[in-house]
């Protein structure tokens, strides 16, 4: 491995631009968030907020503030209701193992949508296991679940619904206040949770009047580090840990608080929300002249996810058909260029993503997808450099392509 | 709180000097090591490694020369039994929860020591719900775990038996050898954990000639980053995920590889094993000036632990008779010098620990326990300092502590 690693490093010595699209799988930490971080390190804070000692106390103060800051982005009404985990895929497990082992039942439903994440739908076995029936809302062509079979679906036994706030693949924006409204209507007592790790900074969250329970925030993708999210939980939330330890501040996950990671955390959140609405314009208009600029450039295309402002500002999701995403990923990475075939989810297995199999696409285009999706540090001439490179690209790999696809 | 967390910061304007041993709790990342994982934040390697371009390989490259590395450590045989986890909790929670799943069995017994960290014995209700018999093995007044105890509570029913190797609060090191040659005798196919978050670095581990199955290994610690330790699982080992969702080259813990914490971590293992021998010497010099000082400076004074080689190197616990730890946590932290009253478990319940009660410390001693711990940053000058100020700060709290402790 190491040996043909050195031999294709070699290949990107002469890359004169980097465009780094990849933010789905993983991201650099922004260097206004990184030098936020920095004194928290080694200088600052670097205390046990449950201690009594001046690094203690200054620790405690930093997380709550911290935790204060994120609760008024999202409308929540108190910093308790933010609850630091290590990650999207841990506040996602939290949500829903949480919850059913809260619940004091054997068995119940647990609903969600066929285009969550896989820290949501590799749970369901979990829920199985525990005794749970767990039913999954299809979507339609863009990704929109089915309100009707929402209404079907949830029923006097369901303890928690969950359905993601924007699509991580495809962007698309779901009906949340109609869902939240007709799962209110058909059990009361139904907890409802969104994954919000593509929506927060990106989307306008008001967890109050949306009606919303749970809600998972993403740190790494909006340029905060990774090793960081958060659990929102409504106040009166039946939940339990679903790990164990010491407990701080962090009621919900235990373990020391780490002061560093939700310090960038937080300064990811700022620079998103500081001039919110100029900066969701800016993303919407990068991620719409890379869209058209592939649509009117590259034949055979397809869109995948919705159009406008029903898609998530960032997100950018296109079968290339008679192409292998896979290997139009590594061609483009030769420009600099830097995007995936789908989440990293099959890693060397190369099977279609759920989400692409969800909106109906077809073999050959759900294995031609790349996604790629734009931060507020892109510009708009790294989309042109994207725009002039990707035809190439496409185009060698067709050209590679064996007729038909496989 | 804000208001009276001011007011204390200002008592600290005119510290001179500071000295921070409270590493139990919490620790600062040592510059060498933040040096280190700087570049991985922002520029290096910051793609995930299931993804097929430049920073998914460098990525992949990254992650898995630093489990190799801390595998040779060990003396595990390869990269692929080092498992990075979120921290050291997760890691103790992986390895008790996650063999209980995989034995696929609804009743069995584990066993424990009864001084473990909070991130195991916490775990005990968990393990009890599932159907297990959680057995728990008293120790010594030094605390030694009871080996006649362990021969007796080991039976062919035994799916885990868990030992700390160097014990968290009082620097015990267990006489794991002894323990896992009556494990096998007993029960060969008893799974045998090792939670070496104080050993690490510290006191040389040698998984294969031990004979351990899974052992937990402490990134913050040794001056590395929170948020990353590991969990070893030698090869074969049947244990199951506990959390569910993407996975990478991590195939026991869900979600992005945290490669900037892994450089760390990386990175503080090198400096501790660079020259390891005379580390533990230096450490061991400076825990016995601290030690023999305060012993001899101040009365009424009562080491918890053992001395010399069968104590940890940087592990210091005295408890101070007629004196309340917390009181004169905050004393000491006054004169700039930075230590916890046992572990942060007990935030404003002020419950003795586990530990101290376990090695029959009455109320009294136990509340006044004070836990420090050296690292590989600390000077002689350090130790002088804080045996200069110790005796003020003990002076000052028996003064205004009612005869007769509390």
């Amino acid at each position: 491995m190491a040996n043909s690693v050195k031999d294709l490093m070699d290949f990107y010595k002469d890359v004169e631009r980097e465009v780094y699209l990849d933010i789905e799988n993983s991201a650099p930490v922004a260097s206004d968030v990184l030098e936020e971080m920095l004194p928290y390190f080694t200088t600052r804070a670097y205390g046990n907020p449950g201690v009594t000692h001046k690094l203690g106390w200054e620790a405690y103060e930093t997380v709550m503030d911290a935790a204060e800051t994120i609760a008024k982005y999202i409308g929540a009404s108190t910093a308790e209701e933010i609850n630091f985990t290590p990650g999207d895929t841990e506040a996602n497990n939290l949500a829903l193992l949480g919850v059913a082992l809260a619940s004091r039942r054997d068995k119940g439903k647990v609903v969600i949508s066929e285009i969550e994440h896989l820290s949501i739908i590799n749970i369901v076995p979990l829920l199985k296991r525990m005794g749970f029936e767990v039913v999954k809302i299809p979507v339609d062509g863009e990704g929109f679940i089915d309100l009707d079979a929402l209404s079907d679906a949830v029923d006097k036994d369901t303890i928690l619904v969950s359905i993601n706030m924007a699509n991580h693949e495809i962007g698309t924006i779901e009906p949340l206040k109609e869902a939240v409204e007709i799962v209110r209507d058909r059990n009361p007592d139904a907890y409802i949770h969104s994954d919000a790790s593509d929506a927060y900074g990106r989307i306008p969250i008001d967890v109050s009047s949306l009606g919303i329970d749970l809600m998972t925030l993403s740190s790494y993708k909006i340029l905060g580090p990774r090793g960081v999210g958060a659990l929102y939980v409504r106040e009166g939330v039946r939940i339990e840990r679903i790990i164990e330890g010491q407990v701080g501040t962090q009621r919900l996950w235990p373990g020391i608080e780490n002061t560093p990671l939700i310090v960038g955390f937080r300064k990811a959140s700022d620079l998103m929300f500081k001039d919110f609405e100029k900066l969701r314009g800016y993303l919407g208009s990068l991620r719409d002249r890379l869209i058209k600029g592939i649509l009117d450039s590259v034949d055979d295309t397809i869109l995948n996810g919705p159009q406008g402002d029903k898609r998530a500002p960032d997100n950018i999701n296109i079968s290339f058909l008679r192409s292998e995403g896979e290997a139009l990923t590594i061609e483009l990475s030769l420009y600099g260029v830097y995007a995936s075939s789908g989440s990293a989810c099959t890693r060397r297995m190369l099977t279609p993503s759920h989400v692409m199999t969800a909106i109906g696409r077809e073999y050959e285009a759900a294995h031609g997808s790349i996604l790629m999706k734009v931060t507020r540090l892109h510009t708009m001439d790294d989309i042109d450099y994207v725009l002039e490179v990707l035809p190439k690209a496409v185009e060698r790999i067709r050209s590679i392509t064996p007729s038909g696809g496989d």
